[in-house]
């Protein structure tokens, strides 16, 4: 274990203290920042759920009200997805770094080939290339290495080979900000995708899908679970070698029930949900977030004094990363926001630079005041 | 997924109402009820962690705040278990049922006939058993299935092959209600324990161990999350098909950070783990649940009306498992019970019967409630 003790806590209130009326906002990459007013009914009713006396963490996960829970959290996805009635709804602990094991594990063996094909277009993706090369052939059919993972490779129609068992993507890249713009269409090679930072931040066609996964901890909820999407067809080729805890097949008979699931995540994730829908569903989301990342792009590209880190065809609406021209300002940059209260805004630890991370958590009163604090600063250190 | 909107819920307030000043106590077999101190800060706290302004649920498991909490959870935990130096604690997404494909996956091949012993003692050793199984030879030492697994199935010392991997057992079985009242001394084939049901009930030593495992949804906190504790000379023996998020070797690695960890149940484990080293530390616990569970026991050997499940050798001292003389009172049994405040006495839907959890966040007012109502439903009923 590290010794951390020498290190000073960032005590967000400290820092801002002096400063009258300041509200603070968390532009964390995940685990990340959830509506206000879901955050202030979780607290409300902490210690006593649906008047149960008790808390919502210390029922079974087979009670009358969990399960009630349970099924309407995942009635609301469907509704707000209109997902096609052949595809499957499940938890599995963890979050997508799971999924890079169960979704090899599960459909390898589709074709006799048991080869997979990947598009690489950053961090996650690589890892998850890695984990899949323990259970079968990996193709990497795409790749954005060779430039730093500015953009999202581009995948050739001819590169869809029928005889492999899927292709995986990963729609946003958190860690360079880019994302693909539209998935691609691969008739009937499934497409796999990993969605753990976008997921019902824009609109996705589930039925051009085979599998759709990620962790909830950046759009949808806490972190420790991860939903899966799944299409019937795709249930029943597994390896037995599969963890019983990681199958499919087994989280869709039992109704991911099978274990004792994080049932504090799925009331969190109801709670979400119900917020999306109350606020317009995923068309009000994309909007907002186009919205919200916009005011921080036109900043970004109206001087050399930013510089955005992705291509402008493969930006993320969820995650905006940008440099300083003279990288020596950053830590100031950093030290600034945080004064003004705009939290966690440093680039992931393998890139550096900066990013703000604009999930649908996020108001657009936040993005506003980067975009403010951005100008200012611009203009204080030109 | 089932129609349940048919379903009446238990809004336990309305059970209780026009009894005026009644607690209400959950015997809930996991979730379950954790310290009230503990829940009434983590609800004062939830939407400001440590003055930071944002959840604990809401900032990066890699911020310094997060990791000085994780760092103190573990300092915490080897304190309170005087862990010797050459264990391990880690984090693994999911409960029990993680670790009964996780254990063979990193240990089965330990020796070169890959071949495990396990002693069946329950619902939950019968999963591991068939769980191991996809991995390696399973070789069943002691089994009390034949007696319904109404005690704990003694080990012999001539079974402990050395050139077999690993022994299994269950400490506590939560369906049954039965504990071992010692752990079996294996020399030097490694003792793996689930110790899901008992954490930290009961003193434990951690030397005679391998591993120790077992989700933290009973006694230490909420689903979602399972803690391992494991020796240094186990981390190296996985097999390549382990899926990177079950191996005991890269958590250790990553402090346990490779993915993105549980958050809110590492921070509500801490939060347990701060009350129970307030109130005396695990030898305190151990002397309250073997009095809660006595008030019980007693009652249950006063007289034929109630019948223990559990051989007395093997009772548990947190799972107490009854049956009404008259089973037919049973249901009459648990709708009382409720109208006084007594809530989730059922057994287990795979033995039926009464079943009272009396973890450590039960208080022994919880206990003395039920011993009190149960005396009295006795002399009303018999």
């Amino acid at each position: 274990m590290v010794d951390r003790s020498g290190i000073k806590k960032p005590f967000y209130r400290d820092v801002v203290k002096g400063v009258s009326n300041v509200t603070l906002y968390n532009f964390s990459p995940g685990p990340a920042m959830l509506p206000s007013i879901v955050m202030k009914r979780a607290q409300a009713e902490f210690r006593d759920y649906a008047g149960l006396g008790a808390s919502i963490i210390e029922i079974s996960h087979r009670s009358p009200a969990f399960l009630n829970l349970l099924d309407e959290c995942i009635a609301r996805f469907k509704e707000l997805t209109n997902l096609p009635a052949n595809y499957r709804v499940i938890f599995i602990p963890g979050g997508a770094r799971m999924l890079f094991s169960a979704v090899p594990l599960n459909l390898m063996g589709r074709k006799p080939a048991q080869r997979a094909l990947y598009s690489d277009s950053g961090e996650f993706a690589k890892q998850a290339i890695e984990e899949a090369q323990r259970y079968g052939e990996v193709q990497v059919i795409a790749s954005s290495r060779d430039d730093d993972y500015r953009g999202v490779p581009a995948i050739a129609s001819a590169d869809l080979d029928p005889e492999a068992s899927y292709l995986h993507v990963t729609s946003n890249n958190t860690v360079y900000g880019t994302a693909y713009p539209e998935l691609p269409l691969t008739g009937s090679l499934p497409l796999v995708v990993d969605a753990t930072s976008d997921w019902l931040s824009r609109p996705l066609d589930f039925s051009q899908t085979g599998i759709v996964y990620g962790g909830l901890q950046k759009n949808l909820g806490p972190s420790g679970l991860a939903l899966v999407v799944v299409r019937d067809d795709l249930l029943d080729s597994s390896s037995p070698l599969t963890p019983l805890m990681l199958s499919f097949r087994y989280h869709v008979d039992n109704n991911s029930l099978g274990n004792t699931i994080n049932t504090f995540a799925v009331y969190m994730f109801k709670l979400v949900l119900d917020w999306l829908a109350a606020e317009g569903g995923i068309p009000a989301m994309a909007a907002q977030n186009q919205q919200k990342s916009k005011l921080i792009y036109d900043i970004i590209d109206a001087s050399p004094f930013y510089e955005g880190c992705a291509h402008s065809h493969s930006r993320s609406h969820v995650n905006v990363t940008f440099r300083m021209q003279d990288t020596k300002l950053e830590a100031k940059f950093l030290k600034e926001a945080e004064a003004n209260g705009l939290f966690a805004l440093q680039g992931h630890r393998f890139v550096g630079g900066l990013r703000a991370s604009l999930y649908n958590g996020m108001p657009l009163a936040g993005a506003q005041a980067l975009a403010e604090f951005m100008k200012g600063f611009a203009q204080r250190h030109s």
